[in-house]
């Protein structure tokens, strides 16, 4: 979930100030025509970690907006008149009427966290909470409104520098403080709820954006443009309201840095350490395999990648391990007639495999938010509703004790045209290159957006991704392996 | 949920034989026109009581239709390939594919059910599964399918005639015997959370439908005629799969008999009872209010009824036990400007009453379902999704301890004109009565049938409705106050 926010983004001060006119301008704009047109309120939750600059955010939004059609709502303490009623009160009381903008400074997310991170309750009041959540928020989508919903994230490193600067304030002891936020353990907490309550929140209609909060110029350029382009977009659809998908795209970062440049491509093994750390690999997978505590569990692994970034010689690696009625491996091309005449997630639920069994994808589910959302394969609206969907399946299958592992193969553009001009030139390979590839490689960066997304909006407690940085084959197997045969240890330590 | 589904509904048998080969006919042409479009599957799930006609209804459905088009499946005990997965995996690898019927004759909610009664597990597993199931089918209903729910109901006494002629067989000893329906406690749990599980799973996308099962001409005309039309409608709207209510109305009952025509008008009471009756239940609730248990419950009563029905009158009763300061009494007119820029339930949160506390609604939130309804002051997608909404908020009203009564106030129609003449000719009453009363008196039917579906649709085992008869208005207004009372010693017990 918190992927991309942990990377290092940044706006250097020039170019912040040249934005920032431009950017303030029209938002005024957009901000008029909404009080004009008064057919939608606009709700913004702001929540996340401690330090990452949610108050900073909320007051500069004031600044650069007419104050007047904005109002800031904080939800400390419950007050005496709000403890006598229903827990959704105080929120209803304080919602923005049409045509105007309230900033919920604190809300039903941050109640939910703060109160599971204390140890107020467990795990199915907050899961009551989150359903809670979803229904209100579903009935306010219906109803018109137009929620943006910011996470501000800081990396725990981040957040402690940050924090330093920071005094504490016995007022605030009901929520969790800068003290309590200076435990390890509170922030590791936090984050984990936190990915549990993102992952079943982010609903098409409302979704979740992600904002790494350390460098003030990229945090306010990134929170101002989802806004404008969120509003100018529901502003523009006169056919408000209906369900539908939520307005503002998904964003790329700002500043060009995705979430595969933060990787050190230049990992590599020599061939004599990858031999041998390959044969206690495979050996370790084919014990782990036939372990009896295998018998409670099923593994899935997906693999997807770059196109040349090696998934075939990954998955023969692994199933090189193993004997062959332990595994099989599924290839995902175009959808059968049977499948298209199908649910979209029927032609995966098909393969998944039983207990004992390991089911090898070479492309899977995720097809829809990579090849079908850049080709068009499919409306935006239901590549959008997929992140949430695959969410829930996920869930369906962890929750069943399969044992759930993705790979994101990534190679840089120079590796992939050598091994695309290998590919041409060896007559064995020469199958493998298609004008198919030189056209997706033409959609570079288009692809690197949606794998962004699809990590940050599908990495979870239940279901992270692995991003395998596969320059060199050799790294790549053997990390592909090492990862699979301790998420299976994991597994059986967790029973 | 079942008040209309346990009145007797019965179709004599010339007019059964008369309208089923219309019915048939028209159904295999919608049949043939789905296959040929193959733009959606149609899903069909039968549930409900033991011995109200599911297995004969399904059994004529493929009679009437052409059964090549139509899968049936049944769920009984799991298979060992299906243990060894995650529970939906047996329902997706059954999905009926774009343009055929599959009809799920046992299915989530059976399993939900049937685990929650034999005690298997408890109440938070039971609203995972819950939550599960709207999750499958919102997904089911985004992807295109068109989603029939029908419960088969009996009233208690029913189903006991009609068990007498079952056997038991003992190879069904995994789920609810006829055995096991014998026993009256069997048949209240598995209604008591039937009501739960519909009240949370009725959607929009996907409402259930409640058929009263005892009499087969009445259940198989019914179920024929949802099916049709919702078909149809799902035919003629070439947008679909779109986000949408689901294409079928609501259907109000095929023999005019409405759950209003149930009620004994004739009830009444002589003037000495009549005091003698108010006076004690209005001393009852006096001392009830200062009970020092009311201050963890609020009190709310909602009064809805026919025009002229006497909601002022029994309101005045009401409050005329009490302390000015202990009730509020909302009004509910037109809302004003600032209510019009809020979601439709923001005017009625405002007015929830903090603990200790009562507010009486004279008119309520009711007034989408119908008034709105009726005259078409919102869409029909506006008034669909509000049953859903009203039982999710008053399930969080209910949670906080309000004791939440509802009162429809009936009249008939002979009884409504006396009064509207009396009202006519009466000087100071003249103000009661309005050009509007005439004109909604012309719509009474209309009117019948949406109180119709509002009771069937929101009358649960946490805010059920209360129907009075009024034509006598002395029985009503103490009718009124005994249930009031009733209620707030019902909700001191539970504590």
């Amino acid at each position: 979930m918190f992927e991309s926010a942990e990377i290092g983004h940044a706006i250097d001060k020039d170019t912040y100030d040249a934005e920032v006119p431009v950017l303030r301008e029209a938002l005024l704009e957009a901000q008029y025509e909404l009080q004009q047109q008064a057919r939608f309120p606009v709700i913004v939750l702001i929540n996340g970690i401690e330090g990452a600059g949610k108050g900073e955010t909320v007051k500069l939004l004031n600044e650069w907006m007419d104050p007047r059609l904005i109002q800031v709502e904080t939800f400390d303490q419950q007050t005496d008149e709000e403890l006598a009623r229903p827990p959704a009160w105080r929120y209803w009381r304080r919602l923005p009427p049409k045509g105007r903008m309230g900033i919920f400074f604190g809300n039903w997310y941050s109640q939910m966290l703060q109160g599971r991170v204390h140890g107020n309750f467990k795990d199915p009041v907050l899961d009551q909470a989150i359903e809670g959540a979803e229904r209100l928020e579903r009935m306010l989508c219906d109803e018109g409104a137009l929620i943006f919903k910011f996470w501000f994230h800081l990396s725990k490193q981040q957040m402690k520098a940050r924090l330093k600067t920071l005094k504490d304030d016995p007022l605030h002891s009901w929520r969790l403080s800068p003290l309590d936020w200076q435990q390890s353990k509170t922030y590791d907490k936090f984050v984990r709820y936190g990915e549990r309550v993102l992952r079943r929140t982010s609903r098409d209609y409302a979704p979740w954006y992600v904002v790494e909060g350390f460098d003030e110029h990229y945090r306010s350029l990134t929170v101002g443009r989802i806004l404008l382009e969120g509003m100018q977009a529901a502003l523009a659809n006169k056919h408000r309201p209906v369900r539908q998908p939520h307005a503002a795209p998904l964003v790329s970062s700002l500043d060009n840095l995705g979430l595969l440049d933060s990787l050190d491509m230049s990992q590599s093994l020599d061939k004599d350490r990858y031999k041998e750390q390959l044969a206690t690999e495979q050996a370790r997978l084919a014990g782990l395999m036939r372990d009896k505590r295998m018998r409670k569990h099923a593994l899935v692994a997906v693999f997807e990648g770059n196109d040349a970034a090696g998934k075939g010689g990954a998955i023969r690696r692994v199933a090189g391990a193993l004997d062959p009625r332990q595994y099989r491996i599924v290839p995902i091309a175009a959808p059968t007639e049977e499948e298209r005449a199908q649910p979209y997630l029927w032609r995966f639920w098909r393969h998944i495999p039983g207990r004992g069994m390991f089911t090898l994808f070479d492309r899977s589910w995720y097809g829809r938010v990579l090849v079908e959302r850049v080709e068009g394969f499919c409306s935006e609206a239901d590549w959008l509703r997929a992140y949430g969907e695959i969410n829930d399946f996920e869930e369906q299958l962890t929750r069943a004790g399969v044992v759930l592992v993705k790979f994101w193969l990534a190679i840089d553009k120079d590796t992939q045209l050598q091994r695309f001009k290998e590919r041409e030139q060896t007559a064995f390979k020469r199958f493998k290159i298609t004008e198919d590839d030189w056209r997706n490689r033409e959609k570079w960066d288009r692809y690197s957006d949606a794998v962004g997304d699809m990590v940050d909006r599908t990495s979870s407690e239940i279901a992270p991704w692995t991003l395998v940085e596969a320059n060199d084959k050799r790294f790549a197997r053997v990390k592909v392996l090492r990862t699979l045969n301790d998420a299976l240890e994991a597994a059986f330590a967790r029973d």
